[in-house]
């Protein structure tokens, strides 16, 4: 137990972190009058609309909770209701802080570059600590509680079953932030741009577009609190499922789980101690480079973090060179048979991998830097993919020479192609941790990615921040140095931005076993006289296997659809303000700001609800459908073969969305940085048309499909415990 | 053997109706003198790329002849040459009759629309016979051959290999054409768009535009001479599986057996005589609807179908209800484990399902008649998504007026969501043919499916005809009403077209789960001893689910990108010449077709070879990497779930990018016919730009998908036949 405590202390240090940094930022002067106005009506919009998105899916949530109370118990329900209350609060605070600090970084910024990047950095370590202690607190004290004061055994059915409440709590809040927001942020963007920069001819952020304020309403709603729910969701979903994995599958005495499932939460609770160093090492060196700075505090974090993670596994399993499990524990896990007394083929493959059926603490060390590996390759590959200063940008920057199609040509070949490596990565990561240590492995390498997220997330809320700033330089008039200077914070931010979500869609893809194994465990758990056939060659396999996959293309296309449809209506509302005041053109009346934020409000609402209910009713209906056709046992097969068949689409719908998205955009900063033509120029309106189409790509549908595959796994999860008759 | 005579006589009638109807498409008047001039410009260059092409093919083909031979021996290498031959010949004649009936289709609706139509659709039936003649002639003669004449059973070893080698034959000559085609068409395409229409402002076909006659060139080798190849080789795959999946899985005698397996045959030929039949039913109404026309055609031969299928069904089986295959006798191609004394889960499975495991007659016509039923359905379906009336088109006409980047962004909404409807259908129509007949009935679905190929085929290929005398009305200046006329007859071809695209891959998505069995089966026949794990929980076959998914996403980035690359190269050419010869774009000297023919066809030859040797190679090298790291019953796994991964992702690549490309394109037709501001609004460019974006997605990358589904599935059989030691 003072493994969790420990942990516990941890995510409180997140937390007093965040507390005294946004002082720091807090006490920062704010600008002059107008800038302080212009961010009143930003904090003001970002409130109202959090407040409704909120109000909307606690009706929703108090539905989920009554089934669920109906269903699994009170213990189930209290984690759900813990999930989602903190999710909210992660996204809530985060969004809070970095209202706040987008004008003081626009004020920052017109003293030195270091200034605008300390407090728009800070900013964001704000919301990532927050993301990542609140994360950490939320299960290790939810463990703590179900193990220490109610005394239940580790592997207690109830802990299983309640951390996944937990989980999906989180989940459920941050597919609607993740949505809500995202459909937000774009549509007023796309449409302000449309109808600010393409057809009235006034630049991005020019303070006549009745649409403006709107827009950076959005990067707060969207970009900053509706990603930090969802990297709250993946945070607690893969350390919870790790935990799970291990009271499911691992045969040992209590003490020795106990151990176990504490080190996922100590590993998560040393690396925000190196995140928090990290912090402190983002500064600009002599070169000036942006990225570079971002770049010290990310990898002071990770490589700090090798020697931590030692330590902590060391300090919690003791030896680490001790076995764990014994042969053929794994069993449990990946025969989907019970059939105890015959040689079944999954039992005969396990018994091929040596490897797989019992491991040492050093083998689970080794796993989680197989983690770190993967979370180094993919801000790499992502940089590659969407930096301005490698191949797949140029190519796009070059391909709007000739023109519109050519530059959405160009970007979608690359948005396919940036899927190859990081599959490559996560396929490799698979095989060696499976090979070290089994599920298990993968699990704790799944961990391991995640235990960086606070310093992933504060490098990603940065961006956002930054947004804001440039837009309020440019509405309050500031010199046009300080929005060289905010620009050059942005520009950085498009790839910070991808690489979160290529993280997270990554641990999505190393988790998706680890998951589909508590699945066939919990089965084997509830129904152990039911044969199913998770075998390529059961046709209900297929079927799961296909139905799976489209979920993230209907998915997409609903999101896709309301951005398009919401940006129209923006774009109606602009034209309408301009014709009927002219003055607002002219520059002698204020636009209507609030009428605008009012409209994409409802619109974001209202839209987000159909698909985000998509991947919580699917696998409850396939189960129910093809268990009417042809019995539970085809039902089962089916419903866990959509497990995967969402995953394994799903990763390549969102690398592709969210990288392509990043190219897009950058490839326009490229041209606006004097290639190409520059600002004006025929190759630049291509690629302003490919950033546009890039928007929803990288900031809607895109980053939803990561919350939307492990609410598919979790309502999975869960539908078996209710079937099963629910928790006592 | 009747039945194979039968199915042969089928083969050479429609042969002989396309030998007559060649001769009676070309005694139609050929046009004026400049009609025929730029006809045989066209003619020249066509039959300049395809020798190119098919020489560039011929080396490859040749060196895997080679690996054949000394791999599997002489007769799979013979039947590799008949399906590769056969294939350029489908292609080679369909391109033949097309690059002649275009001027004569021009100068036939000089007359009337009822005389253009009759003209173009005559040619494309044409190669639609051609193709499912062809193809039903090497199937049944080569079976032939080697039952008859060679004497063996018709479930030897030979035979099986020697028709999945055939089967290669087919797919790796469809695979070239299809890309190398499609690439020549699109980089034409875009490229003449671009620098004509975009540019110089000068309309589409314009005779100043030196790309104009590559651009109808194009028309014929890609959407012509690449779709016959294509549909070709779905037509010998889906048929030659269906004979294999008979072989391997029915434990029954001889005669039983050759009854069986010479069924799709007669299917195959019955439906030819009914799509013959269908050819003349083609003709305008009173109320002029030109898809009305040739949906009576194609409704004609699927009505007809019905009662023809029974009989054949009823005549080649004798008794219709009498019960094929006893119980249990599916468990050699489900069960993936050998384990003949073990209850293994597969098999428990199986038994489960009661309909399974032995079928009637009966059972088998109702598994067809879900076929047709599907081939319906698809057609209702494309039509919906890709037709001008429906809402998918209307919305992105819609979206085309705040500007290219909505028109882009609804366009891919509407491509993603086009994959749902279609993924329901093959569901549905997995799972009820798997009742009625299990894996033989999914087969014999997908086999009436393509049964109907000629009928379909004849609707695709009279798409480019028209597009191609529409070129031929504008560049020899025949009067507006000419060009009205073709105009009307092209808007048409976009549905047409992509109904066959999605028709491929949607009996590519039926016929995905019998080429796994067929896969399971020869593992089980060739490495008895050696225990496969295809179930989900295998990180093995996640990896292969992986890396299989990720095959179109990379193919897919190849093929963009080649468009993209060659239409650069052939704007630039174009550019040159308006440069150093003023006088062209003054109508006063001749641009030089020639040479940017030349440029195109070099670009295609070049760029289609890396992609299309990725799904020969990736199942290779995956068995091989596997294998080294985890021995070979990983190997196998992680290659028997890539042939699932690369359909299960596949479909909807392929899917997504037909439909929405058609949408795109018929959504700016729709913007040309007056809506929305019609031609030279703002809509109308933002609707030029999807146009552009969907090109490449229809018909380069998209149908691409359907051949590297089939060849990375018939690799992995052939690898298991070479790895077992070859027919000997």
């Amino acid at each position: 137990m003072t493994t969790v405590y420990l942990a516990m202390v941890c995510g409180l240090i997140a937390v007093v972190y965040g507390i005294v940094t946004s002082q720091q930022v807090l006490r920062q002067p704010a600008g002059n009058a107008k800038m302080q106005d212009i961010a009143a009506a930003i904090q003001e919009g970002a409130k109202a609309y959090l407040g409704r998105q909120y109000t909307t899916i606690a009706i929703v949530g108090a539905i989920v909770a009554v089934i669920l109370f109906l269903t699994l118990g009170l213990l189930s329900t209290i984690g759900f209701l813990i999930g989602a209350v903190l999710s909210g609060v992660a996204g809530y605070v985060g969004m809070n802080i970095s209202v706040r600090a987008n004008v003081r970084t626009a004020e920052a910024a017109r003293g030195s570059l270091q200034g605008g990047l300390t407090t728009a950095f800070r900013s964001g370590a704000v919301t990532g600590m927050l993301v990542a202690g609140l994360g950490l607190l939320a299960i290790a004290g939810f463990f703590w509680f179900l193990v220490s004061v109610e005394g239940r055994a580790p592997n207690d059915r109830e802990i299983v079953e309640a951390l996944t409440a937990l989980a999906f709590g989180a989940s459920l809040i941050s597919i609607f932030a993740r949505l809500g927001g995202g459909i937000f942020t774009k549509a007023a963007d796309v449409g302000a741009d449309l109808v600010g920069k393409v057809e009235a001819g006034i630049p991005e952020d020019d303070p006549r577009n009745p649409a403006v304020i709107a827009d950076n309403v959005g990067d707060n709603v969207g970009d900053c609190a509706g990603m930090a729910a969802d990297l709250f969701e993946t945070y607690v979903v893969t350390l919870g499922v790790t935990m799970i994995s291990i009271a499911l599958l691992i045969q040992a005495d209590a003490a020795e789980l106990l151990r176990l499932m504490s080190l996922p939460l100590a590993v998560g609770g040393v690396c925000i101690v190196t995140s928090i160093i990290g912090t402190y090492m983002v500064r600009l060196g002599r070169n000036g480079s942006i990225m570079g700075a971002l770049y010290k505090g990310f990898w002071t974090s990770a490589i700090l973090s090798i020697p931590a993670i030692y330590l902590a596994t060391q300090y919690t399993l003791g030896d680490m060179n001790a076995v764990i499990g014994g042969a053929g524990f794994l069993d449990a896990g990946l025969g989907a048979a019970p059939t105890a007394d015959a040689t079944t083929p999954a039992d005969a493959a396990v018994a091929g991998v040596p490897a797989a059926s019992a491991f040492t603490g050093m083998d689970l060390f080794w796993c989680m830097l197989i983690g770190l590996a993967v979370t180094g390759l993919i801000v790499w590959i992502t940089e590659y993919y969407t930096g301005t200063n490698y191949r797949p940008v140029k190519s796009i920057a070059k391909a709007s020479e000739t023109g519109h199609g050519t530059n959405v040509i160009q970007g979608l070949a690359i948005s396919l192609e940036a899927t190859a490596l990081p599959t490559l990565v996560i396929v490799v990561a698979v095989i060696a941790a499976y090979k070290l240590a089994g599920i298990i492995g993968i699990a704790f390498a799944a961990t391991s990615m995640l235990a960086l997220a606070g310093m992933v997330v504060a490098l990603d809320a940065y961006g956002p921040v930054t947004d804001n700033a440039g837009g309020i330089a440019e509405m309050a008039g500031l010199e046009d140095e300080v929005r060289h200077k905010t620009d050059a914070l942005d520009a950085v931010g498009n790839t910070t931005k991808a690489v979160t979500k290529g993280y997270a869609i990554g641990s999505a893809g190393l988790a998706a076993l680890v998951l589909f194994g508590a699945y066939t465990t919990d089965l084997q758990t509830y129904f152990p006289d039911l044969t199913v056939d998770f075998s390529l060659s059961n046709p209900y396999v297929i079927v799961g296997l296909l139905l799976g996959a489209l979920l993230p293309y209907l998915f997409g296309a609903f999101g896709m659809t309301a951005v398009g449809r919401a940006a129209g209506a923006v774009v109606e509302e602009v034209r309408g303000q301009f014709r009927d005041n002219p003055g607002i053109m002219q520059g002698t009346s204020r636009p209507n700001y609030g009428r605008t934020v009012d409209l994409v409000t409802r619109a974001a609402i209202k839209e987000m609800i159909v698909p985000s209910l998509l991947p919580v009713l699917s696998p409850i209906v396939l189960y129910f459908v093809v268990t009417a056709v042809d019995g539970q046992a085809s039902g089962f097969a089916a419903l866990g073969a959509m497990l995967l068949g969402v995953i394994v689409s799903g990763l390549f719908v969102a690398l592709s969305m969210t990288s392509g998205g990043g190219a897009w955009d950058n490839a326009k900063k490229y041209i606006e940085d004097g290639n190409h033509g520059g600002k004006g120029s025929e190759a630049h309106k291509a690629a302003v048309t490919g950033d546009t189409v890039g928007d929803p790509y990288k900031d809607t549908a895109g980053p939803a499909v990561n919350p939307m595959i492990k609410i598919t796994n979790i309502v999975a999860l869960l539908l078996l415990a209710a079937l099963a008759g629910g928790g006592g």
